[in-house]
């Protein structure tokens, strides 16, 4: 306890405590059955069948106390979770929320946490339906969402194997903006471009973006995770394709970032990670608006950027 | 990499290699209608409603190397989650698994959690639909899973909250057996009982009797995870009842610990987390065949033993 004997660390209080002051402003919808609280959650499900997700951050890996506050955790998991389902032509509707933390942790962080990932589920328009709190060694927290989702009548699952020779290319915002954001934390340049900072702390996706392309008749998509040209190849092995990205398309991208981050510009286009910008194919008339073209599908395997073959770099959890 | 260029941890191999390597071998089922490898699994859903829990196991928290191997880890993880879902009354239709660990985990322990795991899922009758892998400091592993259920026609879940005054408060199976193996554990006599330290390792539910309780009519039901007194003591609160348990009729879970635990028999009966056992409350004519009548539903708060109030002892994550 702190001098005051007002509760500081998850360590002072007990876990019914904390979660039995928790659940109550959790964002709740129609569709939850049974809340928080219950050895499991129940949720409606309206159309015959569930998209399910999960992705975890990892303090010191995924984020840093120094550079994001938990109310940026709690925003960038939802975020992160939501693109997923997005990414899958569908609609969020509940969330699981897992916190592993020591009993160190500040009740301040874990509230805030709890603030930032609220905040973003009720701007994706979903519910959290539940979760899991558990203990974890001094200086380890992790945290990690599942997302359930459903798909609007009339809109098919789009998968990421679907794309075929003749398709365009497309992406539905920009491209290597969290990427640049990280360099200038890293450099401790974070002033000179807040906007850059701040998306790399809560990267925002236009969800809807998602049953959009959806409904255009997308023929593969994703959400860019790991970098342009590693996701890329991701459809591109999926479908049994080349994706040929246009190097001059990618140039105002580039022009964006320059500024800030020098020669490192292009890198963070095309390698970045967490940018969770959606990604897909379309039949070249049926790219829906909201989407800009930067590449084809052509026959043959792998990413090409400009006519070379890139191998992509871009994000891979254990390599060195 | 290891001299032979064999690769032997997490660090020798990128994510997708090891995922690509994992994924044919995954247990499925006609409801998954999209597996793993893609943004989001597709879970096909028959009766209008998904139930979803999800728990976590900490390395040197839930769990150590030296005591259990990663099948057993792979095995137990299963089944806390799926107990969760039988625990509602429900059935177990999907799992997504998370693995968070650091470079150097050995690919041996990957491989043998998820046969463990995978065994355990077949086991349920479950699919297992995706998941993540992330990175870790060294020296951090966390297993995660979420379950996702159904009800079988006619079954209405059973919550926390359904406990009248007058109904008997019954069990499913054994009280203490898995706190009895993990003391064993801690004094290195796991030769003394071994049928207790497997259960430590790998506790095994009867997960058909979550279902056939509701269809019986249980009005309350969870798993014991915490410890007997402390589950008894969550149905109490959320159902504004007073468990009342038979001391007696707990003589004979005692007398089967004794032998091997001594004195501390009784504390694992009544305090012993991990045991997964269902618990749950029954109008007095309704109890099932396999459940086991330990007491009744007064008016009051709380949890008695033997007449007199206990406080519960059981597991807390953040106390001392």
């Amino acid at each position: 306890m702190s001098a005051a004997d007002e509760p500081a660390t998850l360590g002072d209080i007990n876990e019914d405590g904390l979660l039995a002051g928790i659940f109550p402003g959790l964002p709740t919808s129609d569709r939850v059955l049974i809340g928080p609280g219950d050895d499991a959650a129940l949720l409606q499900v309206r159309t015959g069948a569930t998209l399910a997700t999960t992705d975890t951050m990892v303090l010191n890996r995924d984020w840093r106390d120094e550079w994001s506050t938990g109310y940026d955790v709690g925003h960038k998991l939802v975020t992160q979770n939501v693109a997923d389902v997005a990414a899958m032509g569908g609609r969020c509707t509940g969330l699981l929320v897992t916190l592993v933390a020591d009993a160190a942790t500040s009740l301040t962080w874990v509230r805030a946490f709890n603030d930032g990932l609220c905040q973003a589920a009720v701007d994706a328009g979903t519910a959290v339906l539940g979760g899991d709190l558990s203990s974890a060694p001094v200086g380890v927290r992790m945290v990690s969402i599942t997302a359930l989702g459903e798909f609007e009548a009339g809109v098919s699952p789009v998968r990421r194997s679907g794309a075929r020779v003749g398709d365009v290319v497309a992406v539905s915002g920009g491209l290597g903006r969290a990427a640049a954001g990280l360099l200038l934390l890293q450099r401790g340049r974070e002033q000179d471009a807040p906007h850059l900072v701040d998306f790399q702390r809560r990267p925002v996706t236009d969800y809807a973006q998602g049953p959009a392309a959806a409904r255009s008749g997308a023929t593969a998509m994703l959400d860019i995770s790991d970098g342009l040209v590693r996701d890329a190849g991701r459809i591109a092995a999926a479908s049994g394709v080349l994706l040929a990205i246009d190097d001059a398309v990618l140039r105002s991208d580039v022009d964006d970032l320059a500024p800030y981050v020098g020669d490192q510009a292009r890198q963070c286009v095309l390698a970045g990670g967490e940018e969770h910008t959606l990604l897909a194919t379309f039949p070249s008339q049926s790219v829906p608006a909201g989407w800009r073209v930067i590449g084809s599908v052509e026959a043959g395997s792998g990413v090409t950027v400009g006519g070379e073959q890139h191998s992509g770099g871009g994000w891979d959890h254990f390599s060195a």
